[in-house]
């Protein structure tokens, strides 16, 4: 038996929104009982997620997090200044519920699943874990590729299917997070080479690191983007990483391809959803970024998405925390359309 | 009988906040499972909730919007492109549940109280309906003072009672919101005397004006403006009114009386949290700024506070729609305090 024989994983269809419906659900939102263009940001959101759920009316309830932890071979080169460990310590925190994603979700009434994407050790069975762990935690990037080109692509079907399901077990929108020590060291390799930009303008501290971390951390990212000239967003995946990473992005495919909205986080969340949109550009369109990092390099993300966030709080801590304060900005656009009278019908005494 | 034989009301006693607690929750906060700063403005949130419950543990699952309406008689100068037949229009909506207020405040899981302050109409009596009329709208500030000082006194008893009433009633936090067809220039002339600031600077376009519209406006702000050198903040209350405006203020005062934080809206609201901060200095520490409302002006009143706001959605509607938008952030902070384990413990694997 080989892993050869199987079916290659494609990226989903997704379908392209239809552009001509902008003017027509700005149109909607403009003749509601409020002054045109008073509610800012959130009516351009309201028009997003009209032209997704069209022809249905946009609606965005029942969210879930989805929080992909994974390891990452680079940390074997210092890259940051806690050890693997703490991505399993982090997982078990989650089951607990007592982690920062734990208690902004309850804030925010939203779902959390959390999935073993290739975390570097046997985690114990829960009812509340997601086992889909591809490999042991990534290869080490600065030395070898992180991961087979199969495995990117498992990883990639895995977070695809995952997110269809909780679309097809009544999710309304999907939200992104992540923990993996090391994710910011990937992560900038993604973008470097995705977005395209400098590489250093793509280092940030991650997790906080002093001046000799940073050096270790500069000096590593730097080794592994000399030994791959890689461009394309698979093979680029394969040799940077990380799992989680690539199941995000498999994710987003996934809710897109199902017309769900998909809340993309921070920097490693908005990298990964890089990685889909150069796999699949109409995926762009179902994409909402949720916050500005702290994170250097986060802006070269946004930039590329030609997007401005939602929240700027000065947030670095993935684990979807940032999404996760995005999703009552959704339902807030989304009840705009469904739930608000129109002006017409208000002035006319019809309420 | 006369009123004046009643006793003044006077501000309710407003507990200064302990600011020695202040590195005590940081410190609390920095032990948390994550690296110390990096939820950002949450933290700093997380503090002002942690030092006003104290020694309690901060809460804030119930919330409730008050939205205040009453009318202007400015508007007979023409301030404003709508007709204040549109403030009874608008009571009436979020009464059917179907204004921008109802669906951000269902969306944020919010309740929603609608308080009849001084709309220049009978209201027809609705189990949803606080009647709490001061008077049939104010009299024009251009003319006469908006209102008698002992209304003004009325409208400040009425909102701190009610918010009171609020908190006995088990709300761990209080929004506030308006509807008053020409409220932005009533703000104006408010935000004018006690931030102070040049009154040009306090006049925006409300509602949305032309530019014949805002020549009318400036017109007569400046001319409510000359017939009053008042300065002090009961003097500019009762000068320039509104009576939404007063009782906006009297539920700041209310609500830190009773060491519950409450959220300011925009322009407007914020206004009023400045009459109650020049009444009572102390009730700045309980007040969260919502939002910076892309109404001109606004910028004046977040620098009287010394405050920056939590969201910057371009927002300028009111009715309490950028609170609501505020509202998980405060939860997330309160749980970010309550929920969340330390990282001794998960490091120890005590979780």
């Amino acid at each position: 038996m080989t892993t050869e024989s199987r079916p290659l994983w494609q990226p989903p269809l997704v379908p392209p929104l239809n552009q001509e419906l902008e003017a027509t659900m700005r149109a909607r939102i403009d003749g509601k009982a409020k002054p045109p263009g008073s509610l800012g940001r959130i009516e351009d959101l309201a028009v997003q997620l009209g032209m997704i759920a069209h022809p249905a009316p946009p609606k965005a309830d029942k969210a879930v997090l989805l929080v992909f932890a994974g390891d990452h071979g680079l940390t074997e080169e210092g890259v940051s200044q806690y050890p693997s460990a703490v991505t399993v310590a982090m997982v078990k925190t989650y089951l607990a519920g007592r982690a920062s994603a734990n208690a902004f979700a309850a804030a925010a009434d939203v779902e959390i699943r959390v999935v073993d994407a290739g975390v570097a050790a046997e985690l114990p069975a829960h009812p509340d874990l997601i086992g889909a762990k591809v490999r042991m935690g990534t290869a080490n990037a600065a030395r070898e590729p992180a991961m087979t080109m199969q495995q990117a692509r498992d990883a990639l079907a895995k977070g695809c299917a995952l997110a269809i399901a909780e679309i097809a077990a009544g999710a309304d929108i999907i939200a992104l997070g992540e923990m993996g020590i090391g994710n910011t060291a990937s992560s900038a390799l993604l973008v470097h080479r995705l977005a395209p930009a400098p590489l250093d303008e793509c280092i940030g501290i991650g997790a906080g690191q002093d001046d000799p971390g940073m050096a270790r951390k500069h000096a590593a990212i730097a080794k592994a983007a000399a030994r791959s000239n890689a461009s394309s967003p698979l093979d680029v995946l394969r040799e940077f990483g990380g799992l989680e990473i690539a199941m995000m992005a498999g994710a987003v495919l996934g809710a897109a391809s199902k017309r769900r909205p998909v809340v993309i986080d921070g920097f490693i969340s908005s990298a990964a959803a890089l990685v889909a949109i150069r796999l699949c550009p109409d995926a762009r369109d179902y994409c909402v970024l949720a916050h500005r990092s702290a994170e250097k390099g986060h802006d070269i993300v946004l930039a590329a998405f030609g997007a401005k966030p939602l929240l700027d709080l000065g947030l670095r801590l993935g684990e979807g925390t940032g999404a996760l304060l995005a999703v009552p900005l959704l339902r807030a656009a989304a009840r705009l359309v469904t739930d608000v009278a129109d002006l017409s019908d208000v002035l006319a005494g019809n309420i």
